[in-house]
């Protein structure tokens, strides 16, 4: 199986599920635990939180508290900071961000949504221009999970805190982290990231913050664990599997990040142009290219490839029961174009070999379905 | 290492491992995915989450969401059914309902605490004075995780429903779930269970629910997942993992409380009854025996015994940073009997021989400590 649906979910990685191993076997105590080995899981707890938060920020400025997940990170960075007034947010959010600014309508919140452009990527003038003085929160996704496209966020939030400096920022990251390089600034209040795709596992995700920006409400009110901002038992072995394969990923980050771009432009050289549409941006993620085959069923052409022997995606996996993409619709396309959107998303192990068997595939099943 | 302290965590099952981890080499897709991979996924999640509630309940009449722990499904039981007016509890529950009942003060609804026996259980009378017309929900712990008291939830719940029948009625059965034998009634409406008190791992916990029970409300917007009351990617190796150590521990429920509940007996017997009083009942779960070194300070026995070659806890593991606990306070005991308060919790695979070498050594850590 050539597996190129990264975005959705990535193949745990060998290497950090060796090294994490110990917290099931030996170390499998609860980090609460006045014990030595209580204390030893919950080593690996800071450990795991202050390498996380240096891969990205300066840990002088920046801390992180452990979630189930990247959704949850995300609703409790939103749920936090909302308050009466509006919230702004882009219409090529994760259904994360994207159904909580919906949620915060009954809330009394006016959530309002910028546009974006056909790559996915959100006009920030336009964005800018629906921050006033009662926007409490702006959140941006960091690389659109459909598109792969990048969002200027440290000058976005730059551009909002100019026009509101009690405006909270934050950002969705989970396609970002361990993929592209950045530096969270300032500006950045909160940023929301996620385990298993970089070769951690479903169930661990962080919600990153600046030390002195508004205040959090836990999600999860208990035993008072990360700060008493997230009670419940931490995922010790779930967040070993972060830590190890984040310090992974990072090793190469720019190497990978290079190699995939290139993986990425050959798979679309090798794509017949009579068939498929491109919806990437070149300069977006190198780990997803998005086409369309227009006019064929994305989902029928998804199984076809399944049983020749590849995994693709058709847009976000999250939102697979809807007939076409909120997102993609929201950049314009027209009908045709939504129904064959299949996306091709990428990790540090493919190879040129897989991607280039892939564009072959890819072309066969469109051929072969006919149109 | 003896472990004993297996109501704070248990060591991940060996068996559940092994059969979970295709779930981490083979079927790690996104159970969102639209491919074969993704549908395979998705059907562990079924069969786990059918189960699961069979254990417990008739799957006609209860379902089941998985949740990230034990803690998050309390939090979303309580959040979703109380309302303005009042909501009655325990003094002996874990914090993350009692926290969870805190902060509904902030928001509008009156918590009621009833009082607990000096075993923990709960003084049934006195909670169902506290019940009236106004009472959205009720909670009571299954069993006590600092005790192992038991409260007879089908009996309580009957009575709640008698007294007002639109009361939604919700039990914490973490420390229950798989060690005692339970059938959920028609007057239980919601049911809370954790994965990681069984074999399982940390990071996974189910919510309960009888179907037609009050609507609950997500804790988690986003993609959709678990019928919309759960968003975020499923975590599919822990569920795995509960799955099979649930499988574990249902097949010999009945063997092994009565095997341990002798263990139990013979801890208490062989313990110093100059040295130690006994908190824990005798109808009480099998898996735990609470005791205290009046005088002494539990924590430093904990860590001598540590250091003696046996794990023990000192009473919640989530409360570990407050002096005393809460609960026992809350059951009458006097500060020397707080003071040194030590947790024995057994799992299936705990010896004999283990639990009579942990008698010895407990003996003698109290007499080092002195008196």
């Amino acid at each position: 199986m050539i597996y190129l649906d990264n975005a959705a979910t990535t193949r745990p990685s060998d290497g950090a599920l060796v090294h994490a191993r110990q917290y099931l076997s030996e170390c499998y105590f609860n980090p609460s635990a006045g014990y030595h080995g209580g204390a030893e899981a919950a080593r690996l707890l800071n450990k795991a939180r202050a390498y996380l938060t240096e891969c990205i920020a300066d840990p002088a400025q920046f801390s992180l508290i452990f979630t189930s997940c990247g959704s949850e990170a995300d609703n409790q960075a939103i749920f936090s900071t909302a308050r009466r007034g509006n919230a702004v947010t882009t219409s090529g959010e994760h259904a994360a961000v994207f159904e909580s600014f919906r949620e915060l309508k009954n809330r009394g919140v006016e959530p309002r949504f910028a546009p974006v452009r056909a790559d996915g990527s959100v006009d920030a003038e336009a964005l800018l221009q629906m921050v006033d003085e009662k926007t409490s929160l702006v959140s941006v996704i960091h690389v659109n999970n459909e598109t792969g496209a990048v969002n200027d966020i440290v000058s976005i939030a730059r551009r909002v805190k100019e026009k509101n400096p009690r405006t909270v920022f934050m950002s969705d990251g989970v396609q970002a982290f361990g993929k592209i390089g950045v530096r969270l600034s300032k500006d950045i209040d909160l940023y929301c990231i996620s385990a298993h795709k970089i070769g951690g596992l479903k169930g661990t995700g962080a919600l990153v913050r600046r030390k002195g920006c508004a205040a959090l409400l836990p999600r999860i009110y208990g035993g008072g664990q990360e700060g008493g901002l997230r009670s419940g038992t931490e995922n010790v072995f779930g967040i070993a599997c972060f830590y190890y394969a984040a310090q992974e990923k990072f090793a190469s980050l720019e190497a990978d990040a290079a190699r995939l771009k290139g993986y990425r432009e050959r798979l679309w050289e090798a794509l017949d142009k009579e068939l498929f549409v491109r919806i990437s941006p070149a300069d977006g993620s190198a780990y997803i290219l998005t086409v369309s085959a227009r006019g064929r069923r994305g989902e029928a052409l998804q199984r076809m490839l399944w049983d020749a022997g590849v995994a693709v995606g058709t847009g976000s996996a999250c939102n697979s029961k809807k007939p076409h993409s909120r997102v993609l619709q929201a950049c314009g396309y027209p009908a045709d174009v939504l129904d064959g959107v299949l996306r091709v998303s990428f990790c540090s192990s493919n190879t040129r070999e897989e991607v280039l068997q892939a564009a072959k595939l890819m072309n066969e099943a469109v051929r072969r379905f006919g149109g």
